[in-house]
């Protein structure tokens, strides 16, 4: 079996290399030759520690295993280390063995950046200039650096609950060459083409008024009970799209409008039967389309698989007899 | 972190490490300080395999992790492997890093003996001289020396549904210089002061009337809803012991009478509790103890950290920054 350390993952995947593992899994779970296991999260009594399993298994890309890890919140302070801590386990689907273990945290950050990026590709605009941001952490700068290769984007607009934090989204949009503005949410709401929500809130930031014309709104905040990042009105008023239907309506952002009836089931489509054709995606240019990005098991084996791989390749994977 | 491969086991674990880690992990769940996470057992649909975690956390022992694994019924056809395939993961619980990856094929035959062993200890007759072992498999031969170790056995009676194959318990009792007797149900239930019946039944084998005296039932082969090794009156009428009630009365032994409404919830008593006092156990010579064991994934990580302490002290651990 093969092991691919934390460390070396930085040097080894792209962008362009997440996202094509990310669509294509996408496209695997919405043809049903792929599918999540039932997700273990658990309070384990413990630092105040987080901890679990995200499971599943891919057909036609042959990934089989999980992500293992959570959210140990006094890690930075007391440890040096940092507080969301993964690995993820690959298994050999034809005999159930052990296939490789890889480090999960950059992946993570990676393969929740594609996911929007995937929406972008897929729902909206063709012609988008204005791309906006609200939340402006860490993992703000990944969903970023992702969306801008999407579109030929013009300005960078982004809004923070802290906005001194918001001059990490200045400094990825000067990458490419972008300026940065920071707006109050009405401004973002009328000017943004494309709206990435990236925060760990539990209010709605940006109300369905703030929202003038067709705009795509990718929520990738939002992966547990009571959390909200966006109007529930607003989400009833799009196209609604998602990773997994099942944790869109009870721990993504459609759990809100779902619960107040303003939204159905039946509304949700899945974003892998746009990238199947299967589904038209936006129809008008005028239309609100939102991603309800919620994060799923397979998106981070399909993306330590492409490690794997490429770990191999370059000599960089360590051996070992198991 | 290091690594323990499945073939540096069987040279590093005793018995009695297995016994001592299976013990203790029962005594704390039944105190409350340790508990198994839902169990995922998925038929992933490609070779037949079933694929699945059982993870758990251990704040006593400070075992958390998981064991990921199952069962590919065309492995050894195939690929000259065992069908049944398990790793165990296990991570540290003060900051989330993973800390070890261990080989988990024979540890699980030797958790799973441990734990009939651990009954016999604790609610077996202490002047127990025949021990009747139903079913002959390789894991019968794991159940029953682990057995041996626990009374001044005099004599082994064994019954199978292929007779052929009770050379096996025949060649164990000889490592012990016991003389072992092939046997009808009738005579097992009447002679044997211990019972292990550790089968792949879907049926009842041995029948309540067959069964005299002060007898110890260990069940080990029921762990899915549907298989039976023993007649539900017979575990009505027995004092009913578990590893962990939610899986007995599920998956475990224990299903059938619950569901005939011979055996309440309230009627199954923890192991763990005997093992800490806080149950007597047996209570007369002439009583009837059945213990149910399930399997939980606290087994598996106990005997898992107690190998990965013996494999660095003995410098055989694979040690991989990661």
């Amino acid at each position: 079996m093969y092991i691919v350390p934390e460390k070396e993952i930085a040097g080894l995947v792209t962008r362009a290399q997440s996202f094509d593992a990310v669509e294509k899994v996408f496209a695997s779970m919405s043809a049903r030759s792929a599918y999540n296991f039932p997700v273990i999260r658990e309070a384990i009594g413990h630092e105040d520690a987080l901890f679990g399993f995200k499971g599943g298994f891919d057909k036609t890309g042959m990934a089989l295993g999980l992500k293992a890890g959570g959210y140990w919140p006094n890690n930075l302070e007391k440890n040096n280390l940092i507080n969301h801590q993964s690995t993820i386990f690959l298994f050999d689907p034809d005999t159930g063995r052990v296939k490789a273990m890889v480090g999960g945290n950059l992946l993570t950050a990676l393969r929740t950046a594609a996911a929007s990026s995937v929406s972008i590709k897929h729902l909206a605009p063709k012609g988008a200039k204005v791309m906006g941001m609200i939340g402006a952490g860490h993992q703000a700068t990944f969903q970023l650096r992702a969306a801008l290769e999407q579109r030929n984007f013009e300005k960078v607009i982004g809004w923070n609950l802290h906005p001194e934090a918001l001059s990490r989204l200045d400094e990825v949009a000067r990458e490419f060459d972008l300026p940065f503005e920071a707006v109050e949410l009405d401004q973002l709401g009328a000017e943004a083409d494309v709206i990435i929500t990236i925060t760990s809130s539990f209010d709605p930031i940006l109300m369905d008024a703030q929202v003038k014309g067709g705009t795509h709104i990718a929520c990738m905040g939002t992966d547990t009970k009571g959390k909200q990042e966006v109007d529930a009105a607003l989400v009833a008023r799009a196209t609604v799209f998602t990773d997994e239907l099942a944790q869109s309506i009870t721990i993504g952002e459609c759990q809100h409008a779902i619960a107040d009836d303003s939204l159905s089931q039946g509304d949700i489509n899945e974003i892998g039967a746009v990238i199947n054709g299967d589904h038209p995606g936006r129809t008008s240019d005028d239309e609100i389309t939102l991603f309800d990005g919620t994060g799923v098991g397979l998106q981070d084996l399909a993306v330590a698989l492409a490690v794997v791989d490429l770990a191999i390749e370059k000599g960089i994977a360590i051996e070992v007899d198991f």
